[in-house]
């Protein structure tokens, strides 16, 4: 009933659909974004599956493995093997973290509770790979509003089937060095990351764009990625905001219609 | 800097943010919303980490201890309690499962592959726990399209902050039993269905209304509620349509400006 459509760019699938319109019902063929459970094995030990949107997967893995600290760096990623079916990527490293599947457990349902400061709530494990993000460029109020309308226009997929986070990594002067497209926003960030890992670029001048809320999750993947600015067209939440003054990120939000709200450092914008 | 403000829906905080529209920045205040990291621990263990939106939380504690299975029943719950700051539920339940932390961690790390028919990626232990869903009344394009106007319409918080996600749950007859509204939509599926068992009102001919993507988590959480319908403004991915049409759960995505799209069981949609 559906046919699986090989695409450079992300996946999606081809299904029969009932369209109705007043009293118009018709069978129409229809795009449908595809979802891919990704269990990543390293060194034979299940770390992490990943439901991601299949597109650009080796990116994801080098991103997710360093920016979790599953292997200290990208070159102690010696091999990456997918299965044919693309449902589990087997992974060689040096030095992987042993215990890996056991601190990702503890990274989603352990939560510590220092008390201390407004943002008094991290993650743990977070907690200690956290350093707090210093210089990167001033990015100016008209570069940020481009920057968005620019990332709408780029998004086809997005266009196409409505189902996926489109994020792109871009510096101060308005260019994009990246986008990459998947149905969880943190899966876009890490592929963005093993992207500039692999490609080898520098984050610590860039800023994340993206289309929907800033969540604490997302602040703190873009905080393990160095990034000095995230810019969203949505809202960022009070916790998010909260990490982000502590660690010194500058969140730019709402920044649509011409307009844009800058929340935290604002030194790193200019009107 | 910021100020917690109670209200009896979803927590919003008050905070100045630097506004810039064109040449003009000014400082305001605006309405962020907030995300609170609640661990619930049921007889002294602890079982997971929600980072919600602090609303309806009661509810949100039986749902989710339900629908994942940590208790049987509702009446198996005895008693909730909330430490002082929010951020712990302390409940003592009967029979709870004593293994649930480690389960919690299954569910979102380990992934079986049965390897039979389209859907053939199920998380392990959600597949013991699903049941075909089966009779449910059938609902009209018409009201489908209205309910999702009206959801739009009672998303204050959403105009507000636009930082959460509203889920409804509606009958065919198009009456809107109860609104949730939560950062992450499992939560507010969660809500709903705690309002549901502490309230008594049965969920087999209910139907949910969101306005964001229908990804396969959704539908499995839908599935555990038993709901025969769900309803979006938005796309479904594909895994999420396998595992409805496996489990026969019709799926109407794109429901806005007068059509809509029914991707599975079109049988439960009148024209």
């Amino acid at each position: 009933m559906t046919e699986r459509v090989a695409t450079m760019g992300p996946a999606t699938t081809r299904r029969p659909v009932l369209r109705i319109e007043g009293s118009q019902a018709d069978w129409i063929i229809d795009e449908v974004v595809t979802e891919l459970p990704l269990t990543l094995i390293v060194n034979g030990i299940e770390v992490a599956t990943l439901v991601t949107t299949p597109s650009d997967l080796e990116d994801l893995v080098y991103g997710f493995l360093v920016s979790e600290q599953v292997v200290p760096s990208p070159e102690s990623i010696l091999s990456v093997a997918f299965d044919a079916e693309g449902q589990a990527a087997r992974v060689e490293a040096r030095a992987a973290v042993e215990d890996a599947g056991a601190r990702m457990f503890q990274r989603r349902y352990v939560t510590s509770c220092c008390g201390k400061g407004r943002a008094s709530i991290y993650f743990e494990s977070d907690a200690a790979a956290l350093r707090p993000v210093q210089g990167g460029e001033a990015v100016t109020a008209r570069t940020a509003l481009e920057l968005l309308i620019r990332l709408q226009q780029r998004s086809d997929i997005f266009r196409r089937t409505g189902g996926v986070h489109n994020v792109a990594l871009a510096d101060a002067g308005g260019d994009v060095l990246a986008v990459r497209a998947d149905i969880g926003r943190h899966n876009a960030l890490d592929k963005l990351y093993g992207h500039c890992l692999r490609q080898n670029i520098a984050t610590s001048d860039l800023m994340a764009v993206l289309s929907g809320r800033i969540s604490s999750e997302i602040l703190l993947k873009a905080a393990k990625l160095g990034l000095p600015i995230v810019l969203s067209k949505s809202a960022p939440t009070e916790l998010a905001l909260a990490l982000a003054e502590d660690i010194g990120i500058t969140v730019i939000g709402f920044a649509r219609q011409g307009r844009l709200n800058v929340y935290t450092h604002p030194e790193r914008v200019v009107v």
